[in-house]
């Protein structure tokens, strides 16, 4: 079975697949927000139908969140997982976006075509590219090059609640050789890549509570603790000056990089200045003495996600609220444990309290970091097949975001996984006007073609 | 023309007070909000017409905002100007109301019968109190004690941008002999009070910028600056740990409190642990070696009454915001300029930003504390009518609030003010479930029959 009758047909078919695509984007199936739990059914649904329409046996998975859609497909040689997921970040600030984020379109830029949309990139986009390389396959040979099972979730976005459940309770069924993630990036436009080394992540909610009702700032201000100064307190301790967290023992588990790794990441001439440029910034604002790339892929972070509390509104209100809240996170590595960073965080922050106020917690997800083993020879045919459809080799990267679902893989189903994805770091992926370059889609699903023709025919 | 029976018509004429109270304050009459602009005006018809239904000669006058309402009525004595506003605070957050703050009754509790609505006791609940002080008199005497001109605007809650201007262009009109404001507390409910000292405010709204866009906390995060983050450590360093605040120069200006002032105010006998109990607090939290009432009176403060950044829906998102905001508000006493104090803020902050972070402040107004010159003999005149209503004898205070309106009719009118009012601590004005005692707005009507009668016949 050669691939390139499937690379013609897919160059042919294009305008088919991103009007598929678009049909997936205009399903608003924000997973965070019980507002549109209907939606996250309907693109569950939506998947189903669009594998079954492939002729693979598909059907959705009912949790205690939202559904899963699992699908698998007989073939020859190794066993393959495709996961992706179906669920999309909330849009707010809507004010920010030119156009409805669930109205996409095809629009021309001056640096090429992409497609607009809430979920163009994280993860509609990335997960179609693989659907459309089976279709392709499919629709040429008759058949795909090898055994597939294709697994979709629709809480990435929510902290994947639901997924650790149904692993175990459906490890047998998922089980496979290898397992293809496509949620990741390029190194750049010219640099595929495939990700060896994820951060973990922790999510905490604190709320912090004074007075037990909003006061007025005149009668209660100068003697009445206020939660918004007791949190802001909290928050600015996190940090030292040399922008090191404070948690007791966050460093313990942290390990340094290895020196072949690191020669191999400054060898990428990673340009920090142009990517901190690309969002209106000019200065490395994280740990004193460490890399961009270290940053952002190999260092544990912590940052403030939302706080609120007291009047935010138009004009002024003079208020003393009786709460404020922020939303916190760690992103994590090596072998950081998350559930013990989570309990020294408590406790850290709990010993911070003044008199008269009290704390809430609410956990959002803790997920350890995880390290590819890259011996597996699957990596090196990817690699080689990837190098042959982009303009420069393909690298072995780390990444700054957190994709549990590959630990999960590794500890749960026993699996290792391949992180490919071709997003951009100017995708804006949950941000306003989100979007995926149409080459991206394109080259990312020829990219898919070759992978497959790689680890079934090598 | 005695007071008697006009005390015996207020009292039998209570319900129909009610009734005339309860319809104003269905009328939403929230300034700070432009949504409610029509409801505004709608407040300023309705005490027109209340007036006029006195033979008073009213009329709504137009502003660059909501309208002000004058009225006059001659009479024999002196000119007396009576000043509140019927603009309201928001309501948020609605869902700890427990019933619709516009749909106001009267409701039995423990403490007594209770008017509950927004803007029960501020101010609409005192405003009517001298309103139906004057009803009854002219019913009983056909025409009032003395000459009066009624003064209401509907922008107090919004920080009176309108007041400065009109009060120039219509000084001739507005000067007076005295000025009656009823706009404050009991000082229990067995002591009312004669406020003589009122702090002033400055209100400051600061937004934080850093990356041109919302980012994604694991694509950008430790990488890029986190204006939350800047926010909160700004915040922290506005006091330092004895609750003093670190603005360069803030307390110049600050006056010593004269012995005479605080013997007379520990006299009081003010219960701090009682007072912080009523709001769940049990410790002081301000100024380290302050009495209570000197810090709500006599000690100027700083509080945030907003944050708001990055994501606060349900759920988490993991996003590095472009932007996080505060709103912010000084209480100033004796002669601090608020001009001067917003500079040394606004310097003080600006130089606190670190690289790629920039400031936008949002003036949300700025006025002077005032002190009253409690010699003109008025004074003495209101204490012995108002000691003759309540079981122990009046005081002359300090609030905590700012009424900037008593520092605009010295400055620009040059007539002194007494603040006389009728609300409690637990009021809960611009809370949830405001309430204005029904003793409170009886005996508050009773007392302004008496401070008429004390004020135009002694």
């Amino acid at each position: 079975m050669s691939v390139d009758p499937v690379l013609a047909r897919i160059d042919s078919d294009l305008p088919n697949s991103l009007d598929r695509l678009l049909e997936l984007l205009r399903i608003p199936s924000i997973s965070t927000d019980p507002a549109f739990k209907k939606n996250c059914d309907q693109a569950a649904d939506w998947l189903v139908a669009d594998l079954q329409s492939m002729g693979i046996d598909a059907s959705k998975r009912e949790t205690q969140g939202h559904p899963m859609v699992v699908g698998h497909s007989d073939g020859p040689g190794p066993h393959l997982l495709f996961y992706g997921h179906y669920d999309v970040q909330p849009v707010d600030p809507l004010s920010l976006w030119h156009r409805d984020p669930f109205d996409p379109e095809i629009q021309d830029t001056p640096k090429g075509k992409v497609i607009r949309g809430r979920g163009a990139a994280d993860d509609k986009g990335q997960l179609m590219t693989f659907l459309e390389a089976c279709r392709a396959w499919k629709a040429e040979h008759g058949t795909l090059p090898c055994k597939i099972t294709f697994f979709f979730e629709g809480e990435e976005e929510s902290g994947s609640p639901s997924l650790i459940p149904f692993l175990k309770a459906n490890a047998d069924e998922l089980k496979t050789d290898i397992a293809l993630i496509c949620d990741t990036g390029l190194f750049d436009s010219r640099v595929p890549a495939i990700v060896t080394m994820l951060r973990g992540m922790l999510q905490e909610e604190i709320t912090i509570t004074g007075p037990d009702k909003d006061l007025h700032s005149g009668m209660f201000g100068g003697a009445a603790i206020n939660p918004i100064r007791v949190l802001s307190h909290i928050i600015a301790a996190l940090h030292d000056e040399n922008g090191r967290i404070t948690v007791p023992g966050f460093y313990d588990d942290v390990p340094d990089l290895p020196d072949d790794m690191m020669a191999q990441w400054e060898n990428l001439g990673f340009d920090h200045k142009a990517f901190l440029a690309e969002v209106g910034l000019d200065t490395l604002a994280g740990e004193a003495g460490r890399s961009a790339l270290e940053m952002l892929w190999s260092r544990p972070t912590c940052e403030v996600n939302g706080i609120g509390g007291g009047y935010q509104g138009d004009g002024f209100k003079t208020v003393l609220p009786s709460t404020a809240s922020a939303k916190i996170s760690f992103r994590l590595v090596g072998q950081q444990d998350p559930h013990v960073i989570r309990d020294r965080f408590r406790e850290m922050v709990s010993a911070m309290l003044p008199p008269d106020c009290t704390i809430d917690f609410i956990s959002h997800g803790a997920s350890p970091a995880s390290v590819m083993s890259v011996d597996n020879p699957a990596f090196d045919k990817a690699r080689a097949a990837l190098s042959d459809e982009w303009p420069d080799p393909a690298a072995f990267v780390g990444s700054g975001g957190s994709i549990p679902v590959a630990g999960y893989f590794q500890s749960i189903l026993g699996t290792e996984s391949m992180l490919i994805g071709f997003g951009k770091d100017d995708d804006q992926i949950h941000s306003p006007n989100e979007k995926y370059d149409v080459d991206s889609f394109h080259k990312g699903t020829r990219s898919w073609a070759r992978i497959l023709a790689a680890l079934t025919q090598g």
